[in-house]
């Protein structure tokens, strides 16, 4: 059986989520799927706490990137740090070394996205970062792959499952902004700081990503205009219903001849569109193509094992590549 | 640049289709994105009204099959001619001589999956069939690639787009199912026999193949029980919507422990459930893994050029790797 070694930047959701699955829950199926053995040879992780909760051998456990980055016994560096400079930068340094790296970071990828690919061609490496948008929805894989033979026209996404966690029930329950926010917390979907996801940055890294991928085109997420979702009212949200519609946070970019227009912001949604059964906590990636027409992808945005699929599934996809 | 030869077998609707894709309609788009260029060496077909239409250079054409599956300016034969036992023993015969094959061809793919495949392994070629289930729907791909890292427990899917339309329009418009049968018809969704659509075979033929690959368990399609749609009444139809949901026929397929169950027959999918909101002609495919959760993918389930997309994809991703 082949083997490929797997090191693994933090150790927090994503990260033990990927290794539960890769190294537990699913180990001999994925054995048995690619005829592949994964070896988790190195950590970087200073809690040793968390290597013991997850059953990794202590002796796993490095504290100096490089030791990842220029290490024989390294194919695959999974990042999963959280971030944008840092983890950009030993991402490049693995990269440049000639190893594959795979992560689930949105704004590290979005801010790092032309010298990251190149990085990777320079190399040959491969640079795989599905998980960073929609979580386990493999929608990133199906446009450069699956669709490669359309032209896109339109991508929109409910890509933060936070603010739609609080949409849906300032719609289903009626309650205030305030108080869903303070029920999202509550329930682990929001962060005691909220303002990455709720004014819309977290979205705008992401459209930045798909942005990147449907049009060749990269824009640096500070420039896309964004409007997030603390402003949204319930008249505002009574208003969309009297009307035949919800309110949703989406993050759209659309080409019309050589112009792209991009926006993250509180949008209208008819209750006929695909998207307005995407409620709570999920999300939802709509593109058109010029060949496919109209699709969409609907999952889980969030969460070890769903975020941790798509990081698994990356791997695998370099790892049959070796 | 890379030169890949295609050889197409019947220029119908998706043969055509995948040829405007490939040829005219994203050429340079695709030739940018891949770095290759894609030749029609030679085409199976004997309407020359086909190739005329398509801008064809009639000298592709040949009507002995042995000429294009022993033909060295072959490099992936795309089977588009429908029927069963002479297309399958055709795909065989290229992929036993090292050529490989793409099909959306669901009735030969589900009768013949277990020696096609073996075909392919034997000789190292590739045999893909995304278009064969959910036409543009990149579902097949996601389920056997980027979700590679999960246990599947259920697949459930609406694959049907005929009896789908003839569902929906007897819940919205209220018409029988004989007017929903004869619009369908009328619009193109139909054909004159509609007995594979209405009675489940082609469904079937769908379950078979989405089971083998989430489940690795090959069942044949004249094994799956199998219940139509011709016995669904107004009165079904009402008795859903009192109790809070649609009548949609569903193919579905369920892993508890070693037991797999599977069916396809009418099916109450209660309104907040993803695929009550999948209506007319449209496909969606709903699977459940036990790290990534609930997945839905949502599209076009057939017509020239969304299916054309899923045979262009599956091209492109076996020109990269040759």
């Amino acid at each position: 059986m082949k083997n490929v070694n797997i090191a693994i930047l933090g150790l927090g959701t994503v990260g033990g989520g990927t290794y539960e699955i890769l190294s537990k829950l699913n180990k001999k199926l994925i054995e048995t799927r690619t005829g592949i053995n994964f070896t988790l040879t190195k950590v970087l992780e200073r809690d040793m706490s968390k290597l013991e909760a997850l059953g990794i051998d202590p002796s796993c456990a490095v504290t100096d990137p490089d030791l990842i980055t220029n290490a024989d016994d390294v194919d695959i560096v999974v990042e999963s740090l959280g971030g944008i400079d840092f983890p950009a930068d030993i991402m490049e340094k693995a990269l440049l070394n000639g190893k594959s790296v795979v992560t689930p970071n949105k704004a590290a990828v979005a801010a790092n996205f032309e010298r990251l690919n190149k990085a990777a061609k320079a190399s040959g490496a491969q640079f795989r970062f599905e998980a960073s948008v929609g979580g386990g929805i493999p929608a990133l894989t199906a446009i450069k792959e699956a669709l490669a033979g359309n032209r896109f026209t339109e991508v929109m996404g409910i890509v933060n499952g936070t603010t739609n966690y609080i949409l849906t029930k300032m719609g289903e329950e009626g309650w205030s902004y305030e108080e869903a926010l303070k029920d999202a917390q509550k329930k682990g979907f929001a962060e005691a700081d909220p303002t990455a996801d709720v004014e819309g940055i977290d979205a705008a890294n992401k459209l930045s990503i798909l942005t990147s991928l449907c049009f060749d085109e990269y824009i640096p997420p500070e420039e896309i205009t964004r409007e997030g979702i603390s402003g949204v009212t319930m008249s505002d949200i009574e208003e969309a219903r009297s009307k035949g519609g919800k309110i949703k946070l989406i993050a759209s970019a659309k080409k019309r001849g050589a112009i792209l227009s991009y926006s993250v912001k509180p949008t209208f949604i008819p209750n006929d569109h695909p998207l307005a059964g995407v409620s709570n906590e999920f999300n939802a990636i709509y593109v058109t193509g010029n060949a496919v027409g109209e699709l969409m992808f609907y999952g889980k945005g969030a969460g070890a094992l769903p975020t941790g699929s798509a990081v698994v599934g990356d791997i695998i996809a370099i790892a049959n590549s070796l």
